[in-house]
């Protein structure tokens, strides 16, 4: 699926389902344009990676089970970060190159837009009328609710994620990995064969990626030249750059073997375009990185790592 | 089922669905103790109406859908109070009695157990494994989404709710009875029986209580000598005294009617003690109420509808 038809399906949905009001700037500002749309671009690349037939099917409907899966973890994602942003949470001020929907719309239009969304997500997934609908959803509500996702904004915000580097790979499990392994299990679960051993390898497989995922993602917020106070404070970089930098080799290790014996093509394509999107930004600032990790660690294994996937 | 049972199944259902974290008590604080408890009755009433023996059945397992349902309700109700009560939206002090969750614990704390809250009640109707789930899971989410009770959250704010009686009346009908239909209708819907002619009955029922409910709310609201600056920007009996006496004795009379065609003698009687309870604050309070309305309007039409009903 190209990224426009990706976003095309987010539109249709996000219209069928808001009521007519204006109300609907509010969401539509919060959801679109689309960030990376990493997320719904794993449904669908495991999908065709798993069942060819039913990918080719599927992204013909746009309300096929797959459709509205892909546009319920990207809708879950937009709430997360409606939420994260409003002045009692993080208090950012921009997101996606552009101001804050609560400094646009007031916070509580952010507030209720982003009930709204974590509501149309669910709704989502309750379309899909699927034989496995129920069980993703289990999954699915299990994972973002209060033993995942928000499990994971809560060890953020009580800075409990800084006590380790221990607790900063759980926060980043629970708070980026969960919804990525929504997308690729949930995926998996919605081609209706049930193969376990598959399955548990597709948990462990997703797990790495979204933890791997933000570990790159941190290292790449130290190529600004200066941090604010919150990222001086969360990034394990800072706190611990050798145990950081030893502990994502081994994690993209263990990723790259996994990935080798599933054999998803397609979601390896994923995967590496996002690695040399962040390699864009991490290896022509790598003076900048080194300079406020302070001491001199050697990035070039963890670079190579990167670069060398798919 | 008793007061105490239905809190002792809140209890379980949330120690269960809880991680082992002292964030616990943020969402025990806003959940426990209950308040009336109004909306998990009514899910255990209509199942008694509906399926005596489902309900001597359903009543002794604390994880039977019609328990899951009622926990799910509950828990969706504290969300939105939680929500609602944050200084972005209506900026209130007391709950329940006690001060307020953000007042106790913080406003991130709150703003989280409150997306928590959200998600469990998803959580719990997904583990009901009921034939009819996802048909209930399409219900619940339309009812309480952008469409349904957030919307109505979005007309109160924005003061649109008091732009006329019909405005209020639409307000009152997806903030307040959405909930409430939820609790009725989801119940029927998990009796497993499809009776399309019922369930359109139930609906309207549902949706008369709902708005009555809230129009009595309103009412007893009066009775309080001194009023907040937003009661009296919202209470429709200080915009429209007479039209909102007529709309409701209208509607309690189409209520009653339809009740005795329905001959739901738990359901009856549920409502008819709630209607006790507001009789109890509004009628020794009718000067007071009367004063606030400043002209002389004859609530004796209205009390009287309420009295008997049951």
């Amino acid at each position: 699926m190209s990224p426009l038809e990706i976003e095309n399906t987010l539109r249709l949905h996000l219209d069928h389902l808001l009521p007519h009001h204006k109300i609907r700037e509010v969401y539509e500002y919060a959801l679109l344009p689309g960030g990376k749309l990493f997320r719904p671009h794993l449904v669908w690349s495991i999908l065709s990676d798993l069942d060819g037939d039913l990918f080719l099917q599927s992204q013909q409907n746009r309300w096929s089970p797959h459709a509205l899966l892909a546009s319920a973890v990207e809708f879950h994602h937009s709430y997360s970060l409606l939420h994260d942003d409003l002045p009692c949470m993080d208090d950012d001020t921009s997101r996606r190159g552009k101001p804050c929907t609560h400094l646009v719309f007031g916070e509580w239009q952010a507030l209720l837009a982003g009930d709204g969304l974590l509501n149309l997500s669910y709704q989502l997934i309750a379309k899909s009328k699927h034989p496995r609908g129920l069980e993703l959803m289990r999954f699915f509500s299990w994972a973002l609710g209060p033993k995942g996702l928000i499990h994971g904004q809560v060890l953020d915000l009580s800075l409990e994620m800084t006590l380790s580097l221990e607790q900063t790979l759980r926060t980043h499990e629970l708070k980026t990995a969960r919804l990525i392994q929504v997308a690729i299990l949930g995926s998996a679960i919605l081609t209706g064969h049930k193969d376990f051993s598959r399955e548990k390898k597709l948990w462990k497989f997703s797990k790495l990626l979204g933890v791997n995922f933000q570990l790159i993602d941190d290292l790449s917020e130290l190529a600004a030249p200066v941090l604010s106070e919150h990222e001086i404070s969360v990034n394990p970089w800072l706190a611990n750059p050798e145990m950081t930098s030893t502990q994502l080799q081994k994690q993209l290790q263990a990723f790259s073997s996994l990935a080798q014996s599933l054999k998803l093509l397609n979601t390896d394509k994923i995967v590496s375009e996002y690695y040399q999107k962040m390699l864009k930004i991490i290896t022509p600032n790598q003076a900048i990185i080194e300079k406020h990790l302070n001491k001199k660690i050697d990035l070039a294994p963890v670079i190579l790592l990167i670069q060398n996937f798919g």
